[in-house]
């Protein structure tokens, strides 16, 4: 008899019961809610069941203990299957009341699981696919932090329960391609394998062999009868011994309970009815009120939790005989050395006195030598675009298979699951990752960074390309409308600093801002330093600053980020020495942070002469800054292939233009 | 002998030459441009002779001859293979000028190709994995015009050339999983299976066995040596009599000929510099001058265009016999016949008059039965919310394996996928599809969207559930940004329409508009008729309109889209019965139509008085209309999980609030 088959035995009531509470609980919650989707919690109860009460360790009393198992459903839409485990585990914020205000506002039962709301939940799901990769980065922080502090202090599994919408999706690809190929043995997916979606059967729109798939991918497959708990902890058994991820298809029937519904999409994703919730209950024989557990079936469920408590307290014990304690649990606060940034001022000193003309993407490479230098918990990577967002330092040596030392991630072709494992990885806690793409391919990465900003995830984009700017590969390789859908989005910082000066500031503030993403835009293209100031202030922290005051009155406002400061910069030049016009020049590296500014500061930055905004990019949002009377010099189409200087001659985003649009609206245009 | 050996053993000149002129075409145009990618062009220079002097049936005097053979470059940034066969075969607008002028402002020869730009380009790729996945569009449109119109005239092959990138993107598996569903079997795909990519070899980032992924996916798969051109074409061959898909693994040495870097990945992506040059001149035995080909190499070359030439003259005469020719060429052209507009115009005044409340998808729905009923043109689907986006009709039957009459693709739960096989059946000619999911997904979609706007395909996007009205799915579900993101995507109409009557006259908009992909954003919840003009126009063609004018001057303008329109419409009668203040409310279906509007128009509609907006979603953009002395009514953040009407309240997005800030704007809130 092994562990699992003890644990089995060990109690008086049943698996099947305990099965029987989850589908109950969905049933009923759905029920009352009047929406949600049951199909996934019954169908999954039995394997759900198995994992937490054979396996999984976690102590609802410490939901945030460091050892834990992480579990993850990533298909979030069966999040009764989650709540009501943990109610019956006993997380205190899970009481019965929570359940019955399943989907109401304020409760702790949402839609689909919310990190942060709830207690236990690990990450955010429902957005298919997001959760399956997000515990990819879970398990690759996991490798991670063994390799640094070893295995007394760090050995947990990553659990992963996904549905079909999951496996489709193609996120999934990338995730379980990483996960094969970096070797996270402790990654386990349990795959709902029911063979319906929502539109009916899922040979409507597929003929994957998904367990042929995983193996080519590097994985460790098995298949079991979901609903045979024996053969499910046989396979979870054999998965927590494998030197590779694990998949366990898992075959069962979707509602399983539903007397006359199970098997049909149509218990998928709305209420049973009164009527069939009667029948299951007289199928299952469960006589029980909705909302009712029985004690014996409650305090079976307890001791999931009571096991999880042995296990913490032992863990505290290792941890509090172990050398390096202090230093993991520093590592895992995330807590940033205060060193990191009087080295980045000092790096912002000197070069404000160098005058350094650098691209911001080298700039940020710069920065970032001085950053992962200071700090071990930055963790780089890129979407196979090392060399040109230059994003490895020295100290960043890369991570392979089996080698987790390193603090560098090959994330691939990948940008999206790029982003989800940046999730994972924060999420796991012990680490701030940044990686890189061209910003235009933040389209593909959007349902991952969506996510770092619903969960408060400070992790860090560094998008470089920014622009026409990246001159001949192109239109589809010039973002125009991106910076306006990253401002639009809530909760991320979107920084286009404009020289090195500001490309250190905004490494700070995104270093800084631990519950808000950041995305750093950066040029291709080499760009003069602009700072006026020997001032040592973080002025970027203001958002935008007047980078450039005039003497005497101002005539004209230039407003400009990035690359664009420059041309605003000329053109004030040009004004001053052609027309005798005074231009103040307002950097604006962060919209975000200059809305948050008092009404006082943004009236004097922005001052009530006639402004004009510049921006290789979509005007959608400038309105604000520059409002009626404004004029807007930017992109109002898609970009070209040829040499950027062309580009911005023949997009007419050049001081000239500016010059002329100020004389226009101070009314100088024939003097 | 088969008709692949007899080609080649036909001419004099190998085609050993013919892929060197690619080679050196590649190598001098890249280092003349100095940037640009030759080591794809070297490396799969043997496999593309092969595949162009072999079996490509293609008209270089009549690039859009229906029934040629579809080329697609996945691998986009290798556009040099392209540019240079096209001029080998001779396409009109590809001279040995324009090889010279790669990348340069105003060429034909821009850094990745462009559909519309450049005859022969089939679809515009560089972003990866786009190419392989509207190939998949491109084949499904070949089997289903087969389907319609017989093999005699819809007989060709989509052939794609993908590199390691486009296998490891996400979008690669939705789109292999779908074709293999589909049985697509006149689908090829070339794979550049070289061993590196833009940060090294492979093997940093992936482990995966592609062959054994594409067979899970139900494909045909071959390996062979990329630099062996009979066994090549030997799989080709093989491939083209398969009832599956077919990946055609070709194992090649990245930057072939390259003396000292052929294999290494600095061939990816940077000149080689002109020692490497001269020496692969030397290597290969090719004494030319860079932009000089031989005759005898290109007029072997020719050939390949003569073969399309008299493959076209016999298609035509087969075209000319058959009895269902003109049925095919109205199909190709695409138009729309006028009845779907005279049917559409009488469904709008049907519900005027009964004044029918229905939620917008619903009302899209009604719309689709008029259209589908109409034109059989139209194409459905779903990324698996069939039921949800309610974007099926009694006359789309669904699309299956090997049975392609059906008018309606189950995409599964692949958005990204959904946009690019949806671009690949509008290039493909014949077909004008629509798809749906929830407006939040669009997230996953981006990539391929933005391709249809760039490629001006007018495919339709039916994104329903499209704010916090969706309830209790909460804010995983709940667009925040996504009419923000959308709206500032060049050359895309985004519609918001407010009741069946707006959604029918966006629908008849989006059907018009050929060259220009439209969204439809519709709510989840129920929403009354609100038009009140009985006349026929369709006021939504203005993009913004009043549609509630009051009696007397306006003392304040409340602007709304979609589902807000209704609260902005009781906002107003709350403000004239309790406060005699005249509110004029303005409905803005679409922005950009709006925008396009002369300034006598928009300053007539949005009026001199304070103004208010009234929109579930971020502000981003809104101040455009509403003026620096402005209000907004919608989202500042992410939303929640809770019934609809609960959600309005808790987010203050109510008529109370509205008339509220209507009183301050006019001056009467302590009246």
């Amino acid at each position: 008899m092994n562990i699992s088959q003890a644990i089995a035995a060990s109690g008086t009531t049943s698996e099947r019961d305990m099965a029987n509470a989850i589908r109950f609980l969905a049933m009923d919650a759905v029920q009352t809610a009047n929406s949600g989707h049951p199909g996934m919690p019954m169908g999954m109860a039995d394997v759900a069941t198995v994992l937490f009460n054979r396996f999984i360790s976690i102590d609802p009393s410490m939901p945030d203990w460091a050892d834990r198992d992480r579990f993850v459903l990533s298909a979030g839409h069966g999040s009764m299957l989650i709540y009501a485990i943990h109610h019956l585990v006993g997380y205190s914020d899970m009481t019965m009341d929570q359940l019955r205000n399943f989907r109401q506002w304020g409760s702790k039962t949402p839609g689909h699981p919310e990190y942060g709301h709830t207690l236990g939940v690990e990450t955010t799901t429902g957005p298919l696919g997001q959760g399956i990769t997000t515990a990819v980065g879970m398990a690759l922080g996991e490798e991670m932090m063994a390799a640094r502090f070893g295995r007394k202090l760090v050995d947990h599994f990553t659990y992963v329960i996904a549905g079909d919408g999951c496996l489709q999706e193609g996120i999934s690809h990338e995730a379980i391609d990483l996960a094969g190929h970096l070797k996270l043995k402790k990654l386990i997916v349990l795959w709902d394998d029911n063979e319906i979606s929502i539109d009916g059967a899922t040979s409507l729109s597929t003929s994957m062999n998904q367990p042929m798939r995983f193996k080519a991918a590097g994985w460790d497959v098995q298949k079991v009868d979901g609903h045979d708990p024996e053969a499910v902890a046989a396979a979870i058994e054999t998965a927590r011994k494998s030197a590779r991820p694990s998949l366990i298809a898992c075959r069962t029937t979707i509602g399983k309970g539903a007397p006359t519904m199970q098997g049909s999409h149509k218990t998928h994703g709305a209420p049973l009815g009164k009527e069939e919730i009667a029948g299951a209950r007289e199928a299952l024989g469960w006589p029980h009120e909705p909302f009712a557990v029985p004690a014996g079936i409650k305090s079976a469920w307890e001791s999931v939790a009571n096991r999880g408590l042995a296990a913490r307290k032992q863990w505290q014990e290792r941890h509090a005989a172990a050398r390096n304690a202090a230093a993991f649990d520093r590592t895992l606060s995330g807590e940033l050395p205060e060193s990191v940034f009087r080295k980045l001022a000092a790096f912002r000193k000197e070069h404000l006195e160098k005058a350094t003309k650098v691209a911001t993407r080298q700039a940020s490479q710069m920065a970032l030598e001085v950053i992962n230098g200071a700090t071990t918990l930055t963790i780089g990577g890129s979407a196979d675009l090392t060399g040109s967002n230059l994003t490895q330092t020295s100290q960043t040596e890369s991570i392979r298979p089996k080698r987790f030392k390193g603090r560098y991630v090959h994330y691939g072709i990948r940008e999206h699951a790029m982003a989800a494992v940046m999730n994972g990885l924060a999420l796991h806690g012990g680490f701030i990752p940044y990686g890189g793409t061209f910003l235009v391919f933040s389209d593909y990465a959007r349902g991952g960074m969506r996510l770092s900003a619903l969960m408060q995830q400070g992790v860090v984009y560094v998008l470089t390309h920014d622009s026409i700017g990246l001159g001949e590969d192109g239109p589809t390789h010039q973002p125009v409308e991106h910076l306006a859908m990253l401002r639009a989005t809530p909760n991320i910082n979107v920084y286009r600093p404009a020289d090195i000066i500001e490309t250190a500031e905004c490494w700070e503030l995104a270093l800084r801002d631990r519950s808000t993403p950041s995305v750093l835009a950066l040029s291709r293209q080499g760009l003069p330093m602009l700072r006026e100031s020997g001032s040592s202030e973080n002025l970027s922290a203001r958002g935008g600053y007047v980078l450039h005051q005039p003497k005497g009155k101002r005539d004209v406002t230039l407003l400009a980020t990035g690359s664009e400061v420059e041309i605003a910069r000329k053109a004030a030049e040009q004004l001053l020495d052609l027309n005798g016009i005074s231009a103040a020049v307002v950097s604006m590296p962060c919209w975000e942070k200059f809305a948050a500014q008092d009404q006082g500061y943004r009236d004097e930055v922005l001052g009530t002469a006639p402004r004009i905004a510049v921006e290789a990019a979509a005007r959608m949002g400038w309105d604000r800054w520059i409002g009626p009377e404004g004029a807007f010099v930017g992109m109002d189409g898609f970009g070209a292939s040829a040499p950027a200087a062309e580009l911005y001659e023949h997009f007419g985003i050049t001081a000239e233009r500016v010059a002329g649009l100020a004389l226009e609206l101070t009314g100088r245009a024939g003097a």
